[in-house]
């Protein structure tokens, strides 16, 4: 112990090697769902560092776990018996280059940070989540983040042109290419991307950049039911060019469960409705698109396909309509015992699903209560079970049947937050087979001693084939 | 041999399995530059059939090639001694689903014919490319095709939501998903497209589809020099909300090789200019995408950093513009002997690029003549380089010092055609050493045989590390 102490140490200088109650911010996640003990915490200044102490990981065979700024959701940073390897010191912004829309940043870089950068040359990265204020580069290109602006930008995925990785035996593979054209070989970058950690260790990135929008549109539409959405979603792109931003679903649950929880919130329309939507198109250009917005909610309510709109009118009223939006985590998390889950299935499979779910969870628990709220324009749906106990094997049912009906149609028990130790039952239950011994292949190849992360990810291989 | 034969013609039935001269189609590529004589031609009619074959290829030790279109440039669809195995059959479009923007097809529908299908819908699979009539879905997804849209719709890979692969010993992994998320686990769709048929042979794929734009605005735009082009790109795109489809540069050497070449053509412009650009803005709105062009351009042309501007006014007018670019490929072969390269560097370092290489080239051989064609939204050149002779070793410096001067700049020796045979040796000379061996490390775990179209993509490894 005092050995691995010491040999970091002089790596990066005994003052960036913490130990014991120094500790404690690496120790639990900002949740509260996950703790651990690091064998000790080790900061790095650079690449090189990181490299050096990859290299010394493997030599004594000590597990490293990487870790940037320990906003996840799935506990991928936890650190227990392992080094705990801080990227928060690698912070530098390299380069804003505004004419290719680039950044070239390190894995210690906040989002937020990003922004502030970026924004002088009337650019952003558009990444829109709730941690954008803490999560780091690193982190966020290692779980390839989403949130409510995916239907426009992309995922983190999307918005990486280049990365610089170090492997488990301290190799650096250097991607660092701003390119949007590259055949010359696999694409090792996607792969990297979303790995959580397992395959190398994020120490830069070459990112994408976008134009600021200088006008905005958001209004709450009412339907009365989901199934015309996606094309309603369809004629705004359409007639604005593309322009949506965020197209989000509440149902009622959603609303009243708002308004319990808020002394002063308000329904979003004069009559409650059943299908409540957040649309957003946000644009670069001038003209028309307010009167756009106007004239297909026109339409489509003269036709009787939706029952109501509303179209913020200041950036008083956007901000209480994105108020309640963002309120879902806190609504979900307002009772307990509660299963809040992270899944996806394809956009026109959406209505089908949330009609079909409900029925299968009363099946097992007649008296759970549920809600959701959903990203309608990428098909992401948090899903929230209250389940009417706490029995442990009510609950693993409860998340199996959700879990299992979005795999059935088509979609994904983890959509945008990832695995970590969250999801690993998860992805042995429900996660096709092939594809787990193909990731098993591949962590083999290229972390053959087993160091990057382990016990995350990817669960113990269940199916050994002749 | 005939064993061999025999097998094949027990899981597709023997007239589905090609010998002697029926092989003819197969034996050399479009170009005429590639040749290859196959064991067999064998066309399966399902997914499950090209599972038979591999696992009697994985068991016999007989190397496979996956053939689709066979309308590559690189050679990487060439059978020597090896198994073609034409996916031509597998050409159902099996779903075309327009709410949810997604077409489900077999590796062997080809492009047209996938977009005549979603046409009906208002719909379209955005890839714009020369062999669009030949050219099927398995082989552009396996090269990862790019083209004149890229800027806006991206590569093919961005347009792939879900995979097919059938692994190298006869395993099926299906990563049909239509989602826009899915963060559970390594990102295996992204690996396997690109992947030339290393890793896996694609049986089918769901594809996002686009709306059809009902408005299309074309130019060509003359400046003096290119450096500010970049930026005219960024204040078209800011105007347009991002309409901008097309973003092609031509040299003055390309007007004249194409004035030169064919006896109709016209200057673009009453006066000669050295840079000449082609803009296309395309948009599913009505209102104003003229009006935009016209302003900017308008706005430029008084400032000085633009010389001219022509919009089409009629699609012939447009047709024309078009044809200029499009005779790209019968210029620059028009003369011989002719080093042909499709390299990117940053949209930022274009400029840079074409000046710097010019001296670079003529420093070796000072009487070749050169030329070039840019898609200049996504920096991707088609450098062409004529040797004043037809030495081997002069051509190879040559074309050495033009992927090597890509590189240097943070670019690529191969920005959409891939590697195939053609560029093993670029990838051996110029790609990043621990790429290449990231690169073999993933091909030995997933076709440890090496039966997938062996002798391509991956040089045979020089660096053996202790």
């Amino acid at each position: 112990m005092n050995e691995l102490i010491d040999a970091l140490a002089g790596i990066t200088g005994p003052a960036q090697v913490l130990t014991g109650a120094d500790m404690a911010p690496w120790c639990r996640d900002w949740t509260g769902q996950y703790q651990g003990q690091p064998l000790a915490v080790v900061r790095p200044a650079n690449r090189d560092e990181v490299a050096a102490i990859l290299r010394l990981a493997s030599g004594m065979r000590v597990p490293v776990v990487p870790v940037s700024g320990n906003t996840g959701l799935n506990g991928g940073a936890m650190a227990e018996a392992a080094i705990a390897l801080s990227l928060d010191r690698l912070n530098r912004i390299r380069e804003i280059r505004p004419e290719a829309r680039v950044a070239v940043v390190e894995a210690g870089v906040i989002v937020d940070a990003l922004n502030t950068a970026a924004d002088p040359h009337g650019l952003f990265f558009p990444l829109m989540f709730g941690a954008s204020g803490s999560a780091m580069i690193g982190g966020v290109l290692s779980t390839n983040a989403g949130g409510a602006n995916v239907l426009r930008y992309g995922n983190t995925r999307d918005l990486c042109l280049g990365l610089e990785v170090v492997l488990a035996d301290g190799r650096v593979l250097d991607l660092m290419q701003a390119l949007h054209k590259n055949n010359s070989g696999f694409d090792l970058k996607d792969l990297m991307i979303g790995a959580e950690g397992q395959l190398g260790v994020i120490t830069a990135a070459v990112l994408k950049l976008h134009s600021l929008p200088t006008h905005r549109e958001t209004a709450m539409v009412a339907m009365a039911a989901l199934d015309e959405a996606p094309a309603l979603l369809n004629a705004i792109q359409d007639a604005s060019g593309g322009a949506v931003v965020a197209f989000e679903f509440m149902p009622r649950a959603f609303i009243d469960g708002h308004l319990a929880l808020f002394p002063g919130a308000r329904e979003p329309f004069d009559a409650p409705h059943a299908v409540n939507l957040l649309v957003e198109l946000a644009a670069t250009q001038a003209p028309g698109l307010g009167e756009t917005l106007e004239t297909v909610l026109g339409t489509w309510l003269e036709s009787g396909k939706i029952a109501d709109a509303v179209i913020a009118k200041s950036e008083t009223q956007r901000r209480e309509i994105w108020a309640r939006r963002e309120a879902a985590a806190e609504i979900a998390f307002a009772r307990k015992p509660v299963i809040d889950t992270d899944i996806a299935v394809p956009i026109d499979a959406v209505a089908d699903f949330l009609r079909q779910i409900e029925p299968a969870l009363r099946a097992i628990d007649p008296d759970c209560q549920l809600l959701s709220v959903t990203h309608l324009g990428d098909g992401n749906i948090h899903y929230t079970c209250w389940p009417s106990n706490n029995d442990p094997q009510l609950k693993l049912r409860l998340r199996g049947v959700i879990d299992q009906m979005a795999v059935d149609m088509a979609g994904t028990f983890s959509a945008e937050h990832g695995v970590g130790l969250s999801k690993l039952g998860a992805m042995s239950r429900h996660k096709n087979v092939v594809a787990l011994e193909v990731m098993q292949a591949i962590k083999s190849a290229l972390d053959p001693l087993g160091i990057l992360n382990p016990g995350k990810t990817l669960p113990t291989p269940k199916v050994i084939r002749p």
